[in-house]
């Protein structure tokens, strides 16, 4: 038998185990021109929550009492497709399932030679092609310049703040934790952190840890940290609307101080942005990732959560901020 | 004697009367390279609530006690000075005076007989050059696209709609009573108006009037009208934060719904604009608007108010939406 994880009830506010279902279903056999391919490593992201919304949205969201899809690397164990052969490894928008069946379009091979494989979810996959892509696009980060980052020990943040130093900026991370704080430091080499956690004033702490000033923030959580942030932008200051993390489980409208007066006196440009817009870009963000991970100047971090049935917990423990860098499950 | 306008004290919310005071001096005499300027036209303009303001900005405040500056057009009286002489018309950044003393420095001649002399201080001025730098920068109209504009029939907003209009922009205009929106569609060729005073649901009203979404906004005003706008903006939108005068006289943190979630969603730009900021453009931006003023292809709508103890006034009216097109005060 296959097992597969359908979208059982669309959350209301916080995601919980009850709003997914195991299903079991024959497992299925490839047909000419198809290949089957066996899951390997699940990549679970704070951007599924939008999909399991019904509203209109940069993807259509996701059909109740069906398999949920998120980037997955799998392994060809049957192939009837010339372009694949058994043991390859893919990489691909894929469904929840333990087995599924393919006719190759949108994957892509990877190397498990070359890195580990998990990678190709993470520094080497979406979330390191929108740090990468981002600031290149709109964050436009100058030598000398102060990058502030939030969610900064996650997947994209710890990246971010990467480029940030690469590119010779003052780096200034937000985690939760002070474990995740020394992560930044230590292996990441951000400058300075924040937990937001244990910090009364926001406000006052991004300005300490930013003299000069915050040029370029990387946001991915949106609400009063993103508040904080504006209260410390300077003159054409960027921000890069990445994410909203903190309300995405919202079920009012979230309210707030409104930015116009900072956005006309400061100048500042906001930009949302979504990575799959900028697919022509992916291959060249890719060497240039692979090459700064191969002389060591960027690292990454992984949570890994072991075995299909956890999947929707690793789902619901990104919103209690329980990974460090890109939370995968492998299977 | 010599009749000059001092900031008496800092408003509090909507600014009064009181806040000003008429001062007398004696009329100065220019020393040697000096020219003696009487003022002919004087600017009035929200921004310059801002400055009322002692808060750090992209100007720095007014000083109490002393005089409010802004766009003025004025005639050179007297001239020891080899660049101008008398009988020259000037445009520049001068102080509510009737008589005053200046070297030249930042100031620029205009010519009577080629438009008439206030059009210098709106759609060949900063008015005029906000309008067609900011959409050039920000806005990248594209045929066909939607353009909304609030403030839309004032002197920013209602040079932005025309331009929308040369562009092959479809253009909708909001302003407060149903006499703009008459000027608005009949002497601007806005396509709709929408009287947001006499609108309840301004969501639904942006929608029928922009049934293909909103491109471009323009925005002059935030708040409600913004958040109406960003409900109805399209993937990739582009909102330009011209001005916030909704908010100007609020004396609490103004608050509205949290726009992060949309700024993703649908990548949305926004971006905050300074004319100030842009001054190599101005020679080749004027060029544009005085050939389409030429051609008529772009034309304007004045208030024009009289008499020099009528300033405060005229600028207070500002707020009350008194105006039509660009506010000026004849001397």
């Amino acid at each position: 038998m296959n097992h597969v994880i359908h979208l059982k009830r669309r959350p209301k506010g916080k995601p919980q185990l009850e709003d997914f279902e195991f299903v079991e279903e024959q497992k299925p056999k490839p047909k000419d021109g198809e290949i089957l391919l066996k899951t390997k490593y699940v990549s679970v992201d704070p951007y599924l929550r939008g999909r399991m919304r019904d509203q209109e949205s940069y993807i259509p969201p996701f059909e109740l009492n069906e398999p949920i899809e998120s980037g997955i690397i799998a392994e060809v164990v049957a192939s009837n497709n010339d372009h694949f052969k058994e043991g390859d490894f893919i990489n691909g928008m894929l469904k929840w399932k333990e087995f599924q069946i393919s006719m190759g379009n949108g994957l892509n091979k990877v190397d498990p030679d070359k890195v580990s494989l998990s990678a190709y979810l993470g520094i080497l996959g979406l979330t390191g092609l929108t740090a990468y892509i981002s600031l290149d696009k709109i964050g436009n980060l100058k030598e000398g310049e102060t990058l502030l980052v939030s969610g900064a020990s996650g997947a994209v943040g710890s990246t971010v703040g990467q480029i940030g130093k690469i590119k010779g900026c003052h780096v200034v991370g937000i985690a939760g934790t002070d474990e995740k704080l020394k992560l930044m430091k230590e292996k990441f080499g951000f400058d300075k952190g924040i937990n937001y956690k244990t910090t009364d004033d926001m406000k006052k702490a991004i300005g300490d840890a930013c003299p000069n000033g915050v040029d370029v923030y990387f946001d991915n959580v949106g609400g009063e940290i993103l508040d904080a942030a504006m209260d410390n932008i300077n003159k054409n200051g960027r921000v890069i609307n990445c994410g909203a993390i903190s309300l995405y489980n919202e079920t009012d409208v979230p309210t707030g101080p409104r930015y116009e007066g900072i956005m006309v006196r400061k100048t500042v440009l906001m930009q949302g942005f979504l990575v799959r817009d900028h697919a022509t870009e992916f291959g060249p963000a890719t060497k240039q990732l692979e090459q700064w991970l191969n002389v060591g100047k960027l690292t990454y971090e992984e949570t890994i959560v072991e075995g299909f049935k956890n999947i929707p917990q690793a789902f619901l423990n990104l919103f209690e901020g329980k990974n460090k860098g890109k939370m995968v499950v492998k299977i």
